[in-house]
Formats: structure tokens, C-alpha cells, sequence
């Protein structure tokens, strides 16, 4: 979490961290809006300075003069890109954009009194990035270093503190209430020969549906990447997000993996397997068996086994009923064909995850703090049928563990 | 447009360029999604291939398997990452992870037959992305070749073909019905004490609307990166969003601007001014002033003058009026105090544009093929007005003006 940022710097004898976020880009610069949070500054630098005799780290946003109102609802210290004379500054490299940024950071490191070891994080354009990284290595007034994986961003947010889990456990809550309103919309709609049929007698298909899970997310302030409501052979593919066209019929499953996120940028990341009307014995079984695999999960999720345990264990479950599982062949497409959870926050995807023993190469616990999905599933695309059930968890800083979703796990869905 | 690519390709003496997405980031990777359309791919590669003896470009998307049919439906050259043992390639170079991704670059090229001079894009983490383009310059299988600004494949978006403006046209057109319902809810509420008021007795607010907008824009599959609804001394602020907590009162301006974008990535961008039962005299006599600017630029709009001639034209006629403009103080904070317009696409804003003589260096006219913004305004945040009036165009490569935005330009908005 952010408290642990200055010991990781001191760890990597890091004196400062930039991350910056080009106009347009706030949308994936989640190492950004890590410190601005819901404020809406769209472009900037975030300036991460530790102080010799201080633990406290120093942290600037260096905003444009337009969205200084925004800025001050970071709390954080400000400084402005208005400080600058940008004509001045290109007079003085004879027009050069790549050397008049190289001298605005100057000035701007200078002005913040950053020195030493400094390194650069946000996304941009790969060309651009490279020409400016390597301008600036160049220019040689700080020391540029760079991180190929591991950084020390994602380390931090390896954990989660207070603060943001209740921005997660409110989008966990208002994604709850999505699933809700979609089950009822479903139940809404009247059954002719298996199919759900729309009031002008079309039947109702996936492309209706999501279109009233858009609108839903977009009544409660929740921004979506795009859900998976997929039925019948999709629902057996688990990145397929599902076919617009498939008409919505009895006793199917239907896998509804939904990920929207706060104005906050907070996601909440939710499974519900459902079948309308009634399910088969196959997959009332199966479901029995991946809820089974679900509950033991997170019966022993804590802090102090290996983080691999967990898959583990439920690939004892899976193959001990005779489910293929990725275990004993990792290029599977049936049977359980995922691993069993995965960190989320700013990203739908974060560490820590739980995985395999052999893909998790160490014995290090999820740490305190973590937020993790815990979503076991069975897949038989070529029997017309998948299933996934995903809860979301933090495991608190103090030891307990709290499970952030709400919604019931019943699969069949009365109509 | 994309037909330009091959000879802006022979012009820098290009053999090939690499187009990356990772998992996450195609909201912004504008250059990737400008070849693989509205098709879901959300992550892999675009390489375009220039042929000695031949004009066509070959196009390939390399994608993941679990991605296959999504990429099927690009219509392009496929070449999966299927083809590739990733245990095997990191094997080879002792598990280091930036050691893989070269030998699994090599590899790529070597299959898709690509040497020489090759330029790389796409949007990804600074570091990652300089650590990356670093190693491969080292390995030197092809002479990595990196742009800082004035990019290939900026020049060529500068211009849409008739698919791209069909795509636009279509976002303008669902746009506009979101902006005529937003009007017609205006007009749905009560007013009492010149506020307009909700079933539940309280002020409606811009909090309110922009609910409304959101879920109007997902019904109709339009994704918003946020819009502009300011009313009174904000909407006097171009950049300012709106604050959630205003009341929406009679009498007073309200700058709507809305620039959401459609499922294949491309962008509307229209702004209407509204006020709500009545406008004060100025300004009604201000808005007339603006019409009549931007109907000027209108009727001009062609490919034969230079692109600084609009926006010089209407400071003449702002200026002429007494109204402050950039070309007499860069730093004005009322009057007219942005530029007459913008291309647009794939990003809200791109190259070409409509700006001042001093800021456009050259008396290029706008090229055949440019979808462009027309938005002259006026702004006296403290007299408690702004007002913005903005439609959309494409200059059809065959030599005629199109305006792809159709919704009437009434300031009063009768209640």
C-alpha cells in the first residue's frame, strides 16, 4: 500500500519517482491516478520525492494551470505547469520539442528539489517514451532508472489499505446491485418454447441484455470495459464475451463476469453463473462441485500459507471428480482451464494472484492487504456449457478476512 | 487515410511498422485499433509489411489463440501467438523475461519475413517500453527506428476515408439523439423560483443530468469519456466539466458539449449552448455573434485556403465587436480564448486544425479527407456566461463539404 512506498524506495535506493500521464491516457494510467484519485486531473506528473531525514514521503502534483481546481481535491501538494514559460523555453533550444522538454524537467526537478536516483513510470507512446528517456539519460542532471517488470508501483499496490478498499467493497456493492436488476429484468420477460421473448415477440437475446447492463452501470456512476454474458458453448469459453445475437433460453448456463469501476478508478470484478428455468443434473452437479471448491477457498484464505495452496487444493477437488485441470496438462480447453484468483484494484488484474505451485515459483503467503477474486469454474464448450462462480475478498491488514460481495449463489433462476 | 501508408512508408524509407497493444490498454492504443476496427481484440500486434515489387501493404494481426475469432472478423492477415512455445523460447535464454520477448520478436519477424527499417508504436508503460526498444536495438535483427512527434501514423489519420466518415457519421448521429433527449428531460421538469425541479421537490442538478446523458449514451452503445455540462459562470470556463451540485436554473447558459465514441473507437464532438425559458439581452446579442462566425466558417470550408484563414476571420469579426481574442493576448481568460477547431477520429483531438496563423507556421490547407470541428465561442466567467457552438465536417476527398452534425442551433429552450 502507499505507506509502504518509502521503505521500497529506500529498499531500491530510489531518491524520486515521476509518473506522468499524457492528455488522453487517463484511462489507463492507473500508476497516476493512484495518487489523484477521483479528482478529475487528466494530465500532469505526480512526483515522488523522499526526504533524507524524513520517513515522510514528499508528493507533488504538477498540474496544468486549467485544472488547478481539480487539483486542489487531491490534497496534495501543488505545484503548476503555469510556472513555466514554454516560449521562452523553446526560444532557449531554438524550437527543439524533445530538448525544450528536456529542459522544462530540468527546471521542474530543480524547482522541487529532486536529485540523485529518479524513476519514470506512466504510460505513453513507445517511440516517444524511448527519444525522451534517452534524452534525458543524456542530459544527465538526475539519474534515469527504469524497471522492466516488478516495479515498484505494482509493489506497492500489491496491497490495498483502508481507504481503498472501501472504495472497492462500493464498487463491489453497486455491481451487486447490477446483477440484481439484470436477474430481474430476465425473470421480466415471458418464455416461448424455451426462449425469452421480448414484448414485440423477438426473442430477447445477449446483445438486449447487455445493453440494459450498460444502462444500469451508467445510472450508478459505473464505468464499463464490457461485461462477459455469455450462454451455452460461449459460456464453456471463458474469455468469450459472448455472441450480441444468441437468444437468452431455459436451462442453459449462462456465465455473467462483470468488471466495471468507479469515477475513482476502484474496480469490483463479480462472476454469477445462472440458468433460467431449470438446470440438468450434469451441470447441477458440476455447480455443486464448484461452489464446494469456492467455499473451501475461501475457508482458508488468510495470511499464512503459500499462496499456491489454494489452487491446489481445488485441483485435488476438480481432478478427484475427474475434471481435467491445468495441472496435468497446461494447454487444456476443457475441464477447470483458469487458476483460481487474481489481485484487482486500479486494474482488473493485479498481483498477487493464485496460481499453480509451478507457476507461482515461491512459498510467499497473499500478503495483508491483499484484494483477490476467488472464481473456480468447469468449462465443456463441446457439450454446450461453462460455469464460473467469483467472489471478491480483502484479508485486512489486521489478520481478518473480509469478503467484499454480497449477491447469493443460486444457479437456477425461477421464471 | 490508411491508403496513404505506403507511400509515407517509401517517403521515410520504412520497410515495416510493429503496432503493439498489451492486455489493458486498447482504450487508448489508438494506433492499433486504427487496423483492427470495431473487432474485439484487445491485445497482440499489428505489422504492416511494405513489398519491394508491389503497392499493397500486407497487413498481419498477431494474436493470441484464445482470440482467433475476434481477429477473424479484422478481415486482416492473421498469424497467432499459438505458433510460438513460450516455455521453450524462455528456456533458451535462461528464463529471462526481456531476453524472451527479443528472441520472441526475432521469431515474429522471421515468420512475417520483416527486415530492415522498422518503426514501433503503440501505447505501454514508460520503462518497460525504453528497457524493451533498448534490447532490441542491441540484438539488432532490424534497425529499430523511433519517431518523437510527427508520426506515420498521425499523418496518415490526419484524412478519413468513407468508411472511417461513415463511422463518424454514425457517432454524430446517435450523438445528436442524445443531446434532443437531453433537452426534451430538461423540459420534462417543473420550474419553480427559476429552478427547475425533480418529483421529489429538489433542484435538479448537473449531477442529475449527466446521469441521464450516461445512461441514454449506453442505451445506445455510445462510450463517454466524460462530458461538458457547465452552467453559468462554468460554462464561462471551456475546460471546466460542470460541477455535479449545480442546480440547472432558468435564464442562464449551459454549455453542453458531448464527444462520446462508438464501440470501433471513433469519436463525435459537438457542443450546443441553451438557455433554459429565456437569455438576457447580451447574451443573446453574443450568441448571434457566434452563429454568425461559425456559419462564416462554414460556408468557407474547403481544401484550396490556407487552414489559418478561418480562425484569423473570426477573431476579425470578434475583435471587431469589441470581443478580446488570442491573437491580441495568449493568455486571455475571456473573450474568445481557444482555437476555431480540431480534427478528430480515433482521439478526440488530432491533426489537422483550424488555429491562429502565428501557431500553424505554414499555409497548408485543410487536406481532402480531414473530419474537422468548427467552434467558435465567447467566455466572461465573470459576468457569469460562456457559450460554445460546435458541428462537425468531413471534406469529402472528392472535393465537397459534408457536415456530419444535423441538431438545430436554438439558444432559448423553451420550458
Amino acid at each position: 500500500m502507499k505507506s509502504d512506498l518509502s521503505n521500497l524506495m529506500r529498499a531500491r535506493d530510489l531518491d524520486a519517482l515521476m509518473i506522468s500521464c499524457p492528455d488522453g491516457l487517463l484511462s489507463v494510467n492507473t500508476a497516476f491516478r493512484y495518487f489523484t484519485g477521483p479528482a478529475h486531473v487528466t494530465n500532469g506528473h505526480i512526483v515522488v520525492a523522499r526526504r533524507p531525514d524524513d520517513a515522510d514521503l514528499q508528493i507533488t502534483l504538477v498540474h496544468t494551470p486549467m485544472e488547478r481546481e481539480e487539483a486542489a481535491r487531491t490534497g496534495l501538494r501543488l505545484h503548476s505547469l503555469g510556472n513555466y514559460d514554454l516560449r521562452e523555453i523553446y526560444q532557449t533550444v531554438n524550437g527543439d520539442r524533445l530538448a525544450g522538454q528536456v529542459e522544462l524537467t530540468r527546471r521542474l526537478f530543480n524547482d522541487l528539489g529532486v536529485q540523485g536516483r529518479v524513476c519514470f513510470y506512466g504510460v505513453d507512446e513507445r517511440g516517444s517514451s524511448y527519444i525522451f528517456l534517452d534524452a534525458l539519460i543524456d542530459a544527465n542532471f538526475v539519474e534515469v532508472v527504469l524497471e522492466y517488470g516488478d516495479d515498484i508501483l505494482s509493489e506497492a499496490r500489491k496491497t490495498k489499505d483502508a481507504d481503498e478498499a472501501a472504495q472497492i467493497r462500493a464498487a463491489c456493492r453497486l455491481t451487486g446491485q447490477v446483477i440484481g436488476a439484470t436477474r430481474e429484468f430476465l425473470r421480466g420477460h415471458r418464455v416461448s418454447n424455451e426462449t425469452l421473448l421480448k414484448p414485440d415477440g423477438n426473442p430477447l437475446t445477449v446483445g438486449d441484455v447487455k445493453a440494459f447492463i450498460r444502462r444500469e452501470e451508467a445510472a450508478l456512476g459505473l464505468d464499463d470495459p464490457g461485461c462477459i454474458f455469455a450462454i451455452g458453448r460461449d459460456a464453456g469459453v471463458p474469455h468469450s464475451a459472448g455472441a450480441a445475437s444468441d437468444a437468452i433460453q431455459l436451462g442453459r448456463t449462462i456465465v455473467f463476469d462483470i468488471f466495471p469501476r468507479l469515477p475513482g478508478g476502484y474496480y469490483a470484478d463479480i462472476t454469477r453463473t445462472w440458468c433460467l428455468g431449470y438446470a440438468t443434473d450434469e451441470v447441477l452437479q458440476a455447480y455443486a462441485l464448484v461452489k464446494e471448491a469456492h467455499d473451501r477457498a475461501e475457508a482458508m484464505l488468510d495470511s499464512t500459507r503459500p499462496s499456491w495452496e489454494y489452487n491446489e487444493m481445488v485441483c485435488d477437488l476438480f481432478e478427484a471428480h475427474g475434471h481435467p485441470t491445468p495441472r496435468q496438462n497446461p494447454g487444456l480447453t476443457e475441464g477447470y482451464v483458469h487458476s483460481l484468483g487474481h489481485g484487482f484494484g486500479l486494474a482488473v488484474h493485479e498481483a498477487p494472484a493464485m496460481r499453480l505451485r509451478a507457476l507461482t515459483g515461491n512459498d510467499d503467503p497473499l500478503p495483508p492487504g491483499s484484494v483477490i477474486t476467488n472464481e473456480p469454474g468447469l468449462y465443456y464448450p463441446d457439450k454446450g456449457w461453462g460455469m464460473r462462480l467469483e467472489d471478491d475478498y480483502w484479508l485486512n491488514p489486521n489478520g481478518t478476512l473480509e469478503r467484499l460481495t454480497e449477491f447469493d449463489c443460486e444457479l437456477v433462476v425461477p421464471m
